[in-house]
């Protein structure tokens, strides 16, 4: 029995996570395999995960997938490219067909944030969202009056890549002073170096926490960095929830706290600010909820 | 007969322009007063401009008036307050109460961006826009998939209120270096002031096409600014079509060509912009048509 079952996939660049999700949104069945870079390796470590899944359902796979993939996608072709993190160039490989004809499940990709955008929907049940997704980078999603916002070129979202800063340094975009620059966690990785074996998100939030005026200023710095990207959705589509995702919400309510801190710090000089009240709209998703996965898997939904 | 007309009311800080749309689209009547401040004055100008509408139609206005209202706008109780160029302070006025008192109608009323926004849509056709309205201030207004976006609370499109320089001069909303600073018609009339028989921005424009250097570069960087809010359009909701509205588009074509040229120059340097080709996207609407006032007039059907 596979009633109402859906498998969901989150792609990213170092792990995948499959999941089986039921009609009622519960996640029945969970899989975790390492990312293989390369068209081959994607395909392999995909087909893994899958197969992990179909075992713990008894062998069979509902008939619907979802894919939240960290690239460009086609959605006319379910075929993706253009993803660094993978070892995914210019080439168009045809992910939904290739992982079709091995499951004998029709299979859907979106943009993994997007993707995550519309498990914040389902999760937290609220019908007009903007989904900040923090991690290497900045992007964002929304969900407006119940629907998935794509855009007319997928580029709904990428305020990443909105220049903030004349005197800024040149991003990967090849634009100066992109948000993406300061309001993402490399922003931290670059002020706080670490040796590895911590995050350097955690290790500034722990020695701001003990008092260490530097980390202080970093963490505070940054934090005002993510308010701008939250201003940034409040003052072009107004969202009535705004949600943060993404890895850096590891961090938990130390994060929520310090941006909501930024947010009242930038509405006290400015009337037209608060009256918005951006601070009293932000919020973390559940930690430990698989946000993205769970939102593959209810793609098809959204189309 | 009145059947399926429609009467629209645009409301500025020195003038009121009255329409009468069939249900076709097509204006049937016109009426323009000048605005006496206060809230005394707006509302015996719109009452004359209702009277002037009445007389061309035999006497009896339709039974719905949509207004478009420089100001914050309580949709429930069709009150309206904080619009200084018309003398209005924080005081909520009934306007619409006071209008359908006086006429008999059903009055809507709505933000005028918002208003000129689902004018631009019922005008250009396109379901998926994006409105920027670059006046004295910058604002935009969205049609996303056919619906007018409103937000959650009202500050969707307040685009020229997202900081761009950290650098830059106090807004009078509080914030610093805000995009309304560089990229409304006000930042002309600092950099190239006039003796008022000519708009600052006309001038620059004719000085520019006459080949000034200073005014082919107040030119250039004023519409690179502009450029820089539509990208941020782009890069948000990323609408189908750009429609550029506001007085400043009284230049026509020489406008647009010079913004269509800053958002290639930008392009020119990020394969990520080149590829979502916002030159592509940008118009301008039909010159002469009054499209705050049809979409006041039509503002019902956008509920």
């Amino acid at each position: 029995m596979n009633g109402g079952l859906r498998v969901g996939l989150d792609i990213g660049g170092t792990k995948m996570l499959g999941v089986v999700v039921a009609a009622d949104g519960a996640v029945v069945a969970q899989a975790r395999e390492a990312t293989v870079a390369g068209p081959a390796g994607v395909l392999a470590s995909a087909t893994a995960v899958l197969d992990r899944l179909a075992a713990a359902l008894d062998g069979a796979l509902p008939p619907q997938i979802g894919i939240g993939f960290p690239g460009l996608v086609d959605h006319d072709r379910g075929a993706v490219s253009h993803a660094v993190n993978l070892g995914l160039g210019g080439d168009w490989l045809p992910l939904a067909d290739l992982l079709s004809a091995r499951t004998g499940a029709a299979v859907a990709i979106e943009n993994d944030v997007r993707a995550a955008t519309w498990g914040a929907h389902l999760i937290s049940g609220e019908d007009d969202l903007g989904y900040l997704s923090i991690g290497t980078g900045l992007a964002a999603g929304f969900v407006l009056g119940g629907r998935l916002r794509r855009g007319a070129t997928g580029a709904s979202g990428e305020i990443g890549h909105v220049p903030v800063d004349p005197h800024g340094g040149i991003c990967s975009c090849g634009q100066r002073g992109c948000l993406e620059l300061s309001a993402a966690a490399s922003a931290l990785t670059a002020a706080w170096p670490t040796d590895g074996d911590t995050s350097p998100a955690v290790a500034v939030f722990a020695a701001a926490a003990d008092g260490d005026p530097a980390a202080i200023a970093i963490r505070d710095g940054f934090c005002a960095r993510v308010a701008d990207a939250i201003r940034m959705l409040g003052l072009s589509v107004d969202p009535a929830a705004i949600i943060l995702g993404g890895g850096i919400t590891d961090l938990g309510e130390p994060l929520l706290e310090a941006v909501a801190a930024a947010l009242r710090a930038q509405a006290a000089t400015s009337q037209f600010l608060a009256a918005i009240d951006l601070a009293g709209r932000v919020r973390l998703l559940p930690a430990g909820v698989p946000a993205a996965a769970i939102g593959a898997a209810m793609i098809w939904d959204a189309r």
